[in-house]
C-alpha cells in the first residue's frame, strides 16, 4: 500500500443556507481544488456523502463543475459518513488504483430531532427515548451515576467549543457563551440543556487525497499524510467499545498511540459526548474525562486541544460534511494555518473521530 | 491488483413484502453466505447498497446477523447502487485490503413514478416530461425517428423477458406476456406502454466476492471471477456515450470486446431501454438493435442471450438490488446452475449493465 496525503481541503461556511445544497458543495470541492493547486479533470474519482440529500446528489454535485466522465460514488454511513467517504478514498489511492480522489460532504438540514435509529423495538422507543438527546441524557445520567461527573462539566465542552468557534471563520456561530448560559438554557433532556446540542446547520466540505508522487510535486508547505483510518459497526449500546475499538484498529495502523495525539475534533453533537469520547479514545482513564476539561487540557491553549474548529456545537453538524470538516481543521492546524484559533508547539499528530446511528464509528489519524 | 472471485451468491424472491426490508436482505446474505461456503465471522466488509431505506440502513441489515464489528458503509448510486457496490468491493479484495467481503442490495419501493433527477430546471421539467416514463419515451420516439424502430419491436423485449422470468423462482412475475398484451395494455407515455416498464418490487440480493486463495479452498465448483468493473458519470442527455464509456472502460480491463460476451444481464427498466442498451454496449450497430430483438437473437436460445433472469421487466427492480440480482444470474449461468433458463454452449463471459438517474452506469464483465 501507498502512502496517501491530504494536498488540499475547502469549506463553505456554515449555517442556513437559501442556494441548492449542491452549489455549495461545488463551492467546497472549488475551494479544495484552488488549495491543492489540482485541475478539476485531474480528479480521478469521488466520494459523495451526506445522509438525506437524495437520489445521486454526488452526480448532482460533479455536474456544476463539469463532467468528466468520473466514478463518483454516494456515501452515506450517519454522522460517520464523511469519514466513511476518506476511509474509502484513502483505499483508493493506498491500493493505486486512483492518484488523486476527492470527498465531498454536505448536507441540507431538515427541522426537527433525529431519531436513533438503533432498529430495535423496545420500550424505550414507544417511550420517545430512542431519539438521539434522549439517548444521550441516558449515557450522561449513567456517567454522573458511575463516576461524579457533573453538569457543569458536560457545560464547560458547550463553553470551550463556542469560544473555539468564534476563531473559525467556518463556524455556523462566532458567540462565546458562559457556563451560567449553558446551564440555564431550556432542559432538553436532564441533564442536557439546549446550548450542549450541536445546531442544525448546512454545510459542505472537501478534501483532496492523493498519492506521493503528486503530493511531491509543486508544493511548498508540509506534506500532510493520513497514516490510520478506520470505520467499523458494532452494537449502538456499547459506545465506548465502538470507540475504543474503532480507535484501536487506527492507534494500530498509524503505529502510535493516545499519547502521541497533539490535537483531535471528536463528535460532540452533545457535551456529553465529548467526555465519553475523551475515555473511549484513551486521553484519559475512563471517569477522568469531567477532570480533563476542568483542568482546561482540551482548550486550544492545553496540551491535547479538541475540536480547535468549534466542534460540531460551534462550528455546527451538517451530518455529511462532518467528517470532512475534521479533516479540514486537522490538516490547517498541522500546516500551521488556523490563525487565531492555532494550537501551540508545532503539532504533528491529529486524530478525527465520528460517531453515526446505527453503530457506526470512524477514527482517522493524520500527521505531517 | 489480485485476482477477484466471486465465491457465493444468494438472493430472496422479489415481490410485495410485509416483512421489515433489513430482514429480507439478511435472508439474501445468508443464502449467499451459504452459497459461498462461508461463515459470516470470516466476513471482513460489507457494502449495503439501497436508494431510499433511510439511514444506516446497510447496519440495520448487519445487525440482524450479527455485529462483528467489520466495516459496513452504505452506497447509492440510483439504478446503479447494486453495481457500484460490487465496485468497490472488487477494489477492496483486489489490493489486498480484504480477502472476503459482502455486498447486500436491497430495497423495499415506495409506490409511484420516479423523476429523472437530472438535476436540471427546464421547460422539460415543468411540463412533467422528466419523469423516467418520460424520458424514455422521448429516447423511444427519436429512436423510431431515427433508424425506424417499431413499438412492436419494443414490446417484444418485454415479451422475451417475461417468458425468461416464468423459469426464475426469484423473478417478481412468472407469467408469459402475448406481444398483443403488451401492445395494447394501457399507454403510459407514448410509445411505450404499461407492460413495458417494469414493475414496482421489493427485493434483496447478496453476493461475496473474495481473493484467489479463498476461492480455491474447497471449491469443487468453476471459478468464477470478475475480469472487468467500471462505473462512470456523464450527462444523462448522451445515453449512449454513457453506456458505450462505461462499457469500453470494462471491455478494456478484463481484455475482451462485445464480440466475447456470451450472455448479458442490461438495464430494461422500459423496454427502449434494451436496445438503445444492445447498441451502445457493442452488441450491434447503432439502429439494429430491432432486428436483434426480433431475430431472437437476445432469446435465451438465441446466440445472446440478454437478461435470462427476466430482467427489470420481470424478475423486477428494487432499485438498489439490481446490480446484485444481475450478478446472482451471471454466477448462476456461467456455473450452469441455472435449469430450465439455462442458456446453451457453456458460457464463459457475462456482463451486468445499469444505468441510474444522475447520470450514473456501471459495467460489470464475469467469466470462469
Amino acid at each position: 500500500m501507498r502512502d496517501v496525503y491530504f494536498q488540499g481541503v475547502g469549506m463553505v461556511k456554515c449555517g442556513r443556507f437559501n442556494e441548492r445544497i449542491e452549489i455549495n458543495a461545488a463551492r467546497a470541492c472549488i475551494n479544495a481544488l484552488k488549495d491543492a493547486g489540482i485541475n478539476w479533470r485531474e480528479v480521478q474519482a469521488a466520494y459523495a456523502t451526506h445522509v438525506m440529500q437524495g437520489v445521486s446528489a454526488g452526480q448532482k454535485v460533479v455536474s456544476q463543475i463539469g463532467l468528466t466522465g468520473l466514478n463518483v460514488t454516494n456515501v452515506e454511513n450517519a454522522c460517520a459518513s464523511g469519514s466513511t467517504g476518506i476511509h474509502h478514498a484513502y483505499y483508493d489511492v493506498a491500493s493505486g488504483k486512483y492518484d488523486i480522489v476527492l470527498v465531498v460532504g454536505f448536507e441540507k438540514m431538515q427541522k426537527g430531532v433525529i431519531d436513533s435509529n438503533s432498529g430495535e423495538r423496545s420500550y424505550e422507543d414507544k417511550m420517545g427515548m430512542r431519539i438521539m438527546p434522549g439517548e444521550y441524557a441516558m449515557k450522561a445520567q449513567r456517567h454522573m451515576y458511575e463516576y461524579g461527573t457533573t453538569p457543569e462539566q458536560m457545560a464547560r465542552v458547550s463553553v470551550k467549543n463556542h469560544k473555539n468557534g468564534c476563531y473559525n471563520p467556518y463556524a455556523h456561530y462566532q458567540k462565546e457563551l458562559t457556563l451560567e448560559e449553558v446551564l440555564h438554557s431550556r432542559m432538553i433532556s436532564d441533564p442536557l440543556t439546549l446550548l450542549q446540542a450541536c445546531p442544525t446547520s448546512d454545510g459542505a466540505a472537501a478534501a483532496i487525497l492523493v498519492s506521493e508522487n503528486v503530493a511531491k510535486k509543486n508544493n511548498n508547505r508540509d506534506l500532510i499524510k493520513l497514516i490510520g483510518t478506520s470505520v467499523q459497526t458494532e452494537s449502538v449500546f456499547e459506545e465506548e467499545d465502538l470507540t475504543t475499538r474503532t480507535a484501536n484498529t487506527a492507534y494500530e495502523m498509524a503505529n502510535v498511540g493516545p499519547e502521541d495525539i497533539n490535537l483531535a475534533e471528536v463528535h460532540d453533537a452533545f457535551t456529553i459526548g465529548e467526555l465519553l469520547h475523551y475515555e473511549a479514545l484513551g486521553f484519559c482513564e475512563l471517569g477522568e474525562s469531567g477532570r480533563l476539561i476542568d483542568e482546561g487540557v482540551t482548550e486550544i491553549s492545553g496540551s491535547l486541544p479538541v475540536s480547535p474548529s468549534g466542534g460540531l456545537q460551534s462550528r455546527g453538524h451538517p451530518l455529511g460534511m462532518t467528517g470532512i470538516a475534521q479533516v479540514c481543521e486537522i490538516v490547517w492546524q498541522l500546516r500551521g494555518e488556523s490563525k487565531q484559533r492555532q494550537v501551540r508547539n508545532n503539532p504533528k499528530v491529529g486524530l478525527t473521530h465520528t460517531q453515526g446511528a446505527g453503530g457506526v464509528c470512524s477514527v482517522s489519524i493524520i500527521s505531517k
